[in-house]
């Protein structure tokens, strides 16, 4: 390990000695299996020369845990949250004690992985399954998905939803005028490139030809508009309806599928997940029977286990683009699954009846403050509202905010006459005294909320129960929750319990100093659009981190907003856009990609309006120079880009990167490396210093934000100096030639403090250790697996770089096992699998991290070299060819203890194939799931509790 | 329930919704269940009219989470948190924030029981062992215990082990003159009622016959004493030596067994453990060979579970109070089993070189700040220290503390002449230029830590290796240490996964609001001896939460000095022994204390210097009203007090405790009420209106501070106005007639949020419901299982107050089955038994508490009645008589999934009695744990490795 304490006797060790897992003993013992008698002498044959950086990183020296939370604080206390009462989709609300400590703050949740291991996922899928049947509930609508990534693109899938859904074939979207800007604002870019033309509309006169419509309901106005007529309208054309909905009015408001809409969207953040400054919040899609095959991002289902047991698992993956690559119609891979599970959480502990008293309660302030302005002579622009209300004070808008702000209220300057109301869960009388004062009208008047009307319309009341399940009605004080809570952790592995070696998903700790300011109240309370004056703390934690990412990277300038490595994937790609069409060159469009690429590559591309012509790769998995040098050829004037890998998917530091680099700006486009294999490079390599022009970061991988079982994420785009003007503008800022790719101006703003607490942790000497220590670990991982394995592709010296692949297919040629066998045998020695037959089919991808401890990357060792031993037996005939305990994985408690054993093997080789797991075992809940039967069969709601009787 | 919400469908349900478990349609069921029409009828019967409260408690209104938490904030932003280098046995230290987050902020940790059911508890018992090992090995002495309450009355407990343990005659304990303060004044009070003779040395002279000597190493003043000779003085008397160590300090000096003490005591604080403002924080003790069965509190040990395996559990355990009652030695019952598990996972995370490092760091900063000092003309009056100072500046001390609190650090003013001043883990140089500035020093002449020497005498510096157990070496990584946590975490039962139905324990929810502040930094950071004016905050809530205590007992004045229930009760003794003594009346001196009394009174009674007298009970567990004349006849001049607990330990609210009082006072006695079952009082009834004149309350059952796993706990006295001057005192605080009980003025002060919280979110009307559903909860379990088990003892209408016992005796005798069966069966039905055979031997009491909601009361039942069918199979002769599920229980998946299946029932049976258990079920990690063969071979300190192998 690069020395981190030459004072060691005297000094404390450094935060980097926590996070990296081998110690000095451990490492030199590496070390020797790998063959090297240094980790500068494993780096220098490892990583080409050609790519090295030459200077350490200029970052400021590692701060301690202590001393990095004493910054945090001092910056947290710089940021000052008011009550914010402005509305535009962000909403305060209160977040439930138990649910925050339990699961928001509890590394059993949060270190989770994507449930594609549903086996081991139960718990979580289960909590998402919840969140969906809130939202098909509410949306009064079939299917609903287990999260989008904010409301802003979530509206932006629908309409290309809508597009490839609809017999229409206009391109003309049309969207609300009372839409959210920000939603307005996405549309439009992500609406440009695809050349759909986005028409705005108040729905007063025709409708035009379209192949869909947007309505806001409730309006950014506040107006509820009754959109039945809207519907019928554009059914009559053809197109699709999509209703973006405030899910907690939907409580009190008919339903948006009752109303005619084909697909809703919108925000569950006001469901107990902090404000954060924007992000990150679950956005939600549900939509009519028919669509849901081609609804993008994860589905929660149930199937059934081997058993014939009901079991949770993601369904319809064949949807994800890392199969439809270029033919994928959306590029989203990361969702908010905590955040889902968060807002499922809330409406599972407050039921129906506790949401709809939140909502009635909200509606009833807005009801009295609208009651006492009129009588205080303001005009309020809508008869009818949920909790917004548009007050017109002719000229005098900006006074009224000001002194609000100054009574501790910041409300929403709509224009120079309008101010923008919004109530929410946290208000209280004493705010509305404090809004009233900003208009000067006495808050003597103000009505008692009992003596007033609501004013919903009556064709609007929602009629008919939701959330009937028992699940909405059982959990209902802290403890029945907290168990709850806990039996559901409990059912998963997630990295608090063992090792999950998933390569190019760079699982690594989420430290608890990096975690903590998350919840803190200067850093979760704010709301998106909060003067910048409240936030200095954190626009001085997002500016500082830009600059260490740029510096990180050699990159010259960063953007944070992407909240996703697709949407920084994407934005990346439109600034290669932008860049070309500024140059008169609008006609390069198209985007060279590997064959071995990330599949979401070629989705973004797509998305950003680029043609994909694919090249080869050559049997070790790199770049075919020849064959790229052929399809430059013949593509030379319309080039716009390159999008490569590096290291590359197949774990390995091609050597040829600069030559590659250098023939395709040769030709006048432009490289984007995608930077999911960061985690090989930092304090080692620069890509913007070695050919790079572009890249997304994954701060959910290489910089330690946890996976949330599958979000959030967030993914910055890199660029260097000539792309800087095209980073991804936002309404409420100044502006860029390019829009916004995420509703929140910073993204997800609430989790970066963790990221930078990782950097200001480390520093430059403690991110480079960890660099080498996860590939001295890829490497002492594929040298104890070679001898039982064919490890895939190595590059200089036999050498992997961060992940290695092993190759199972000569092995389920001559034995049957498969890749999945495998993955599933190893949940009985309770690990989650590597990942599975990308970026080659029949392979396991293992990417230990340098977090990882020698003791566990020895107990996966032996793990995996058992679980050979039991193949072999297979391919000799001891295992019979079907009923053997790799086929018969996971085998559950319930199985192993039935008193008819009737397997061809014990259930000890079943159970305890290796001695230590008599110590502590993780006991799957469920036996291998059937996934064809779920998608056979598609349920996507919580299923009536009949379904799991015997 | 008292109706808690007028306004439903506008208001947010309270606090009291979320605290309490069944609503309104589970408690109609229940009602029904119990036959009455509604609560109030219920209560009428059950309560008796001669103690019913007339008027409501006078509490504020009750305040939502939300509100609560924000007055909190309020209150924490009045504690000014400076830099205190104050010492007296409090440092400043960094927790872990892996260990804060997963173990301090894990209710799976903090919601735990005291290790009584040690199969259920191998994961906290573990963690104690690892701390026992600490200080086994840090103080060189054989066997360590698993804490004890504070430093100070951990010295009194040494003081009068050494009495018994001695041949020494002599009644005289010689103490150190260096030795902390608070140790002081707190042996004076406990060896004033002893007739122990106190003589402070400073071991100039001849050391005078004594049974003991306690020396402080380092003392107070810094200085490091060589106390060989002292030891070898008081050895030759026939004396035992006590040494009140330092912890952190002895990874470098000598072992105090080493250098002849026989005893160790000291605090283990500063081992990752928050200032608190004085608590709670583990004290420990460890003692040579030949001691430990006379040692107070607890000790883990190590013996074998029934297949012969290494499985821990409490030692010893015939030594408890609740056996030896008047002849305990100790009223020691509640321990600090949380802080001491938090100190074990600092050692075991920084291991003996991480910790060693921390104090020499410690020590240098000392060194470099002594050496300044002096250079800049200030006399330092030990040539040696550890890391205190005694800086003598004649006339200017006063102005040098005011001018280091200026510069925001907190010094010792010792006298008019000298200043200490302490380093601890958080001491920077920073921190030594603003000390020098106070000294009118130059903080230039402050020299590197590297360029100056260690100031430890050669023939005190310690040799020889310490820590070795591989525990001490394997966890250093923070994903490494999270995963330990997690796996010990999963071993047990605790209120995140089941109830824990133990009566006269009161295991309620401890709600997450009320947990959050107690690590805020301004209530964790606060030392307890920094000025008044810096815990404004502190003595706002203490004093609020001191009058709303005295409100809901009905008493005139509240001390929650005391840190434990045992301690309380020490107190009021000491109270009422203080009032007779006034009023001439000194000779008073006899405690009557019924036969059915908690085994704690009796010991409390006889430390308080007065004799025991046992006052027969009935039948039905109530005091005879013609043996307590008769004992109050023959003692009528000597009667001091009587102790009795209401409701009775049997659970019945006695109609007779008005005439109990009467006849005590009308002899001149005062009565003591234990608080023990205050949750069936609270709201109802209150104990200073209806006779008593002192309590002891603890907030640990009734106000919510969690168990966890065994302390800490509160247990504050509450006294009538004529007891109010003799309340404890301290010698840092104004005087009482009587000395202080705990080390820290206010005790635990850093967990008095905790019940400050339940209070205010509570409400009176709050509390008065959970009481009533309480009652309600512990009848319905009554008539549930009264139709299978006899229930052993009710009152007026056949009811029970908040807990119920069944009686097994009949049925052991029938068939042979025993409680221990019962309790070891329940476990395999995932639940911790209830109280076993106390207060009578051969039943079970159970209480169940408000907060568990009906599906868990229900689950429980089902269990319970689940194993009366198999007890009647036993009976019957369908279940062989030894080889059943109920003796061989509890069975571990080990057994269950063994190939060979030798018993004369299924594995079905033995695992999954009841469906329910195939969703989730908890697996006993050990068989059941044989008592007696770890008692026979003691091993009190972390096993090798080897011990575990098959």
């Amino acid at each position: 390990m690069t020395d981190l304490s030459p004072l060691s006797e005297l000094t404390p060790p450094p935060f980097a000695t926590r996070h990296i897992g081998p110690d000095d003993t451990d490492q030199a013992r590496m070390l020797e299996a790998v063959g090297f008698g240094s980790v500068s002498d494993l780096i220098a044959v490892a990583v080409p020369e050609t790519i090295r950086a030459k200077d350490r990183l200029a970052l400021p020296a590692a701060a301690s845990e202590a001393e990095a939370i004493g910054e945090l604080r001092a910056l947290a206390a710089r940021n000052t949250v008011l009550t914010s009462m402005i509305g535009l989709g962000y909403h305060d609300t209160i977040t439930p004690a138990v649910i925050r400590r339990n699961l928001l703050e509890n590394p059993g949740w949060y270190t989770a992985y994507t449930p594609y291991q549903p086996e081991i996922s139960q718990g979580r899928l289960e909590a998402l399954l919840n969140f969906q049947t809130v939202i098909s509930d509410l949306t009064g609508l079939d299917v609903a998905g287990a999260s989008l990534l904010d409301e802003a693109t979530a509206a932006a899938e629908a309409m290309t939803l809508a597009r490839r859904a609809g017999k229409a074939k206009s391109n003309v979207f049309v969207i609300d005028a009372d839409a959210l800007p920000q939603t307005k604002a996405v549309l439009h870019t992500r609406a440009e490139p695809l050349g759909i033309e986005l028409v705005e509309s108040d729905f007063t006169a025709e409708l035009p030809e379209c192949f869909g419509v947007l309505v806001q309901y409730p309006g950014t106005s506040g107006r509820i508009r009754d959109f039945r007529a809207v519907a019928e309208a554009a059914h009559a054309l053809g197109a699709q309806v999509v209703a973006a909905a405030d899910l907690l009015s939907l409580t009190l408001l008919a339903a948006p599928g009752e109303l005619g809409a084909d697909i809703a969207v919108g925000s569950s953040q006001r469901f107990g997940v902090p404000l954060g400054f924007g992000g990150p919040h679950a956005a939600y899609m549900a939509v009519r029977e028919g669509l849901q095959r081609q609804m993008p991002g994860r589905l929660v289902g149930v199937s059934v286990d081997a058993d014939g047991r009901p079991a949770y698992r993601l369904a319809l993956q064949t949807r994800e683009q890392h199969i439809r690559r270029e033919k994928a119609t959306s590029n989203i891979c990361t969702a908010q699954v905590l955040l889902a599970v968060i807002a499922g959480m809330y409406a599972v502990y407050h039921g129906p009846e506790g949401l709809r008293r939140i909502a009635r309660r909200v509606h009833r302030h807005a009801v009295v403050l609208a009651e006492a302005l009129r009588h205080g002579g303001v005009e309020i622009v809508h008869e009818t509202f949920f909790d917004t209300l548009l007050a017109r004070v002719p000229g005098r808008a900006a006074g009224v905010v000001e002194t609000a702000r100054e009574n501790g209220i910041n409300l929403r300057l709509v224009d120079a006459d309008h101010v923008g109301i919004s109530c929410d869960e946290r208000t209280e009388s004493l705010h509305l005294e404090q809004v009233l004062a900003a208009f000067e009208v006495s808050g003597a008047v103000l009505a008692d909320l009992h003596a007033v009307q609501d004013t919903i319309p009556g064709e609007l009341l929602r009629t008919g129960d939701y959330l009937t399940h028992p699940v909405f009605h059982s959990h209902r004080s802290e403890t029945a929750m907290l168990r709850y809570l806990r039996r559901l952790q409990d059912k998963d592995i997630a990295l608090d319990k063992s090792m999950i070696p998933l390569g190019s998903c760079t699982m690594k700790l989420n430290a608890t100093t990096e975690m903590e300011p998350i919840t803190w109240p200067e850093f979760a309370g704010l709301h998106p659009y909060a003067p910048e004056d409240q936030a200095e703390g954190y626009v001085e934690l997002i500016e500082g981190l830009e600059g260490w990412l740029a510096e990180v990277t050699g990159y010259d300038a960063v953007s944070i907003q992407p909240n996703a490595g697709s949407q920084g994937e994407f934005a990346g790609l439109l600034a290669i856009r932008a860049y070309h069409k500024a140059r008169g060159e609008g006609s390069r469009e198209v985007c060279l990609i590997p064959s071995s690429a990330h599949g979401t590559n070629a989705a973004s591309a797509v998305m950003a309006g680029m043609k994909v012509v694919v090249v080869a790769c050559d049997d070790n998995g790199n770049v075919d120079l020849a064959d790229l040098a052929d399809k430059i050829g013949k593509n030379r004037d319309r080039l716009a880009a390159i999008m490569v890998t590096y290291p590359s998917t197949h774990g390995v530091y091609e050597e040829t990167i600069t030559q590659v680099c250098e023939m395709v700006h040769e030709a006048g486009g432009q490289v984007y490396v995608d930077g999911a294999n960061l985690n090989a490079l930092v304090g080692l390599a620069k890509l913007g210093e070695f050919g790079a022009d572009v890249s997304h970061l994954n701060l959910h991988k290489t910089f330690c934000i946890p996976h949330g079982g599958g979000g959030p994420g967030v993914g910055p785009v890199a660029v260097r100096a000539h792309l800087a003007d095209y980073l991804p503008g936002h309404p409420l800022r100044e502006g860029s030639p390019v829009g916004p790719v995420s509703a929140a101006p910073y993204g997800s703003a609430g989790i970066l403090p963790i990221s930078w607490a990782y950097i200001r942790m480390m520093g430059g000497e403690g991110l480079k250790a960890a660099t080498e220590q996860a590939i001295l670990s890829a490497n002492y991982l594929a040298r104890r697996l070679a001898p039982h394995y064919p490890v895939l592709y190595t590059g200089r010296g036999g050498l992997v770089a961060h992940e290695c692949i092993i190759d199972l297919r000569q092995i389920t040629k001559e034995t049957g096992v498969t890749v999945d066998d495998v993955a599933k045998r190893l949940i009985d020695y309770g690990f989650h699998a590597p990942t599975m037959s990308f970026p080659v089919a029949g392979t396991l991808m293992i990417e230990p991290t340098e977090s990882e401890d020698l003791a566990e990357l020895d107990r996966f060792c032996d793990a995996m070299i058992a679980i050979r031993e039991e193949i072999a037996k297979v391919g000799s005939g001891a295992y019979d060819k079907t009923d053997n305990p790799l086929r018969n994985a996971p085998h559950t408690a319930d199985c192993l203890v039935a008193d008819e054993w009737g397997h061809a093997y014990t259930r000890t080789e079943a159970a305890y194939p290796v001695p230590s797991l008599r110590e502590g075992k993780y006991w799957s809940p469920v036996r291998r799931i059937d996934q064809a039967y779920g998608d056979r069969n598609l349920v996507c709601a919580c299923p009536p509790l009949s379904a799991y009787e015997d």
